[in-house]
């Protein structure tokens, strides 16, 4: 499997589903401001028509898109890691639930226009208005459970992925105190903190670069 | 089964998978204004925490959320109907993709700040911009074939609901002349022309209820 992905980007949930379940795979870093490849500066359009992380490279040479599917693909290449509960389950449309709840009301509808720097004010105080309901109930369930089904999973790994990111923006997780523990604790997970030191460092020299250029 | 739905929202995608493959429920209409189920005035709050549609449930008495979840499983409950790739299989990746970019990318992203009249101009622009490169790709993929996959799935079932909403809104379908024939093509399917002009009759009494409100 070939991952495109861009440092702490919601391409991280799927680093950690691999590290988690002891896949092997080959991370390819794009830019997502230049919409290139990094190591050889190749059109990221072609591989992504919208440009956007994830696109992930099977043995087929097909590539899947949208965190929603890749992780689900992940996880039943490695079934017996248990990250996702198994296909045609009840529990199976509950962990698509989540995925599709975190995709849409908490990364497409809250984060992508507080963190992108050329979203108008008015974008940015429409999705500050729909943090509050979302995060309370996600407070309310996580105070009652160690993970959003009855264990760890990709909707996991993608949450704490999107959760990284109030820390660039005026979100407070210490606001929603479980959902705060939740992540702390979720960072304590080995292919969570290896994923996220890996990808910090990249983040890091990416952001060195976009100052130099 | 027991669908919580709301006129011509994103419900309908899902009264048409189950028109489409014959299949019973029963339609409980909530006003999304009010946060109230219609026949009886409680609380939908009680129903989902969050006060969208859809909810759906299940024999088991459990409910189950978002569309990229709910159609899936109503699919999967008349598999022969073929409303769904069979789970496990790469096609069913494909589905997942674009359940996960129709929720995401178009209803959240585009449709959510152009429809709602309390969104600031800031979140419209922002969302009207969006929707171009969104629009083109799929204008070019639906240029080359007839449904999303190689024949009618719930994703088809999910864009078509999510294209009337143009007709609210400053995108014109006509800009793009193969998801305008796409659209007009799929509302001659009889799943479909049933099930719009259904609840447009249902969306009309509402406009007339809030406007005597």
């Amino acid at each position: 499997m070939d991952l495109y992905f861009a440092p702490l980007a919601c391409t991280l949930a799927t680093r950690i589903a691999l590290y988690d379940s002891g896949q092997e795979a080959r991370f390819i870093e794009v830019d997502l401001r230049t919409k290139k490849v990094l190591a050889d500066g190749s059109d990221y359009f072609a591989v992504n028509p919208l440009g956007q992380v994830p696109a992930l490279r099977i043995g087929s040479g097909e590539v899947l898109y949208e965190n929603g599917a890749v992780l689900q693909y992940v996880a039943d290449q490695a079934a017996t890691a248990g990250l996702a509960p198994p296909a045609g389950s009840y529990e199976r449309y509950r962990l698509q639930r989540w995925l599709s709840f975190i995709g849409s009301e908490l990364q497409k509808g809250v984060f992508i226009p507080l963190l992108d720097p050329d979203a108008p004010e008015g974008a940015k105080a429409f999705a500050r208005a729909k943090a509050t309901l979302r995060f309370d109930y996600l407070n309310r369930i996580l105070a009652e459970r160690d993970y959003l089904l009855g264990r760890f999973t990709v909707a996991d790994a993608y949450l704490v992925t999107i959760l990284n990111w109030t820390v660039a923006t005026e979100i407070n997780l210490a606001d929603w105190p479980a959902l705060k523990a939740y992540h702390a604790r979720l960072h304590q997970r080995p292919s969570i903190a290896r994923a996220f030191a890996e990808e910090r460092a990249l983040y890091d020299a990416e952001q060195a670069r976009h100052k130099a250029a």
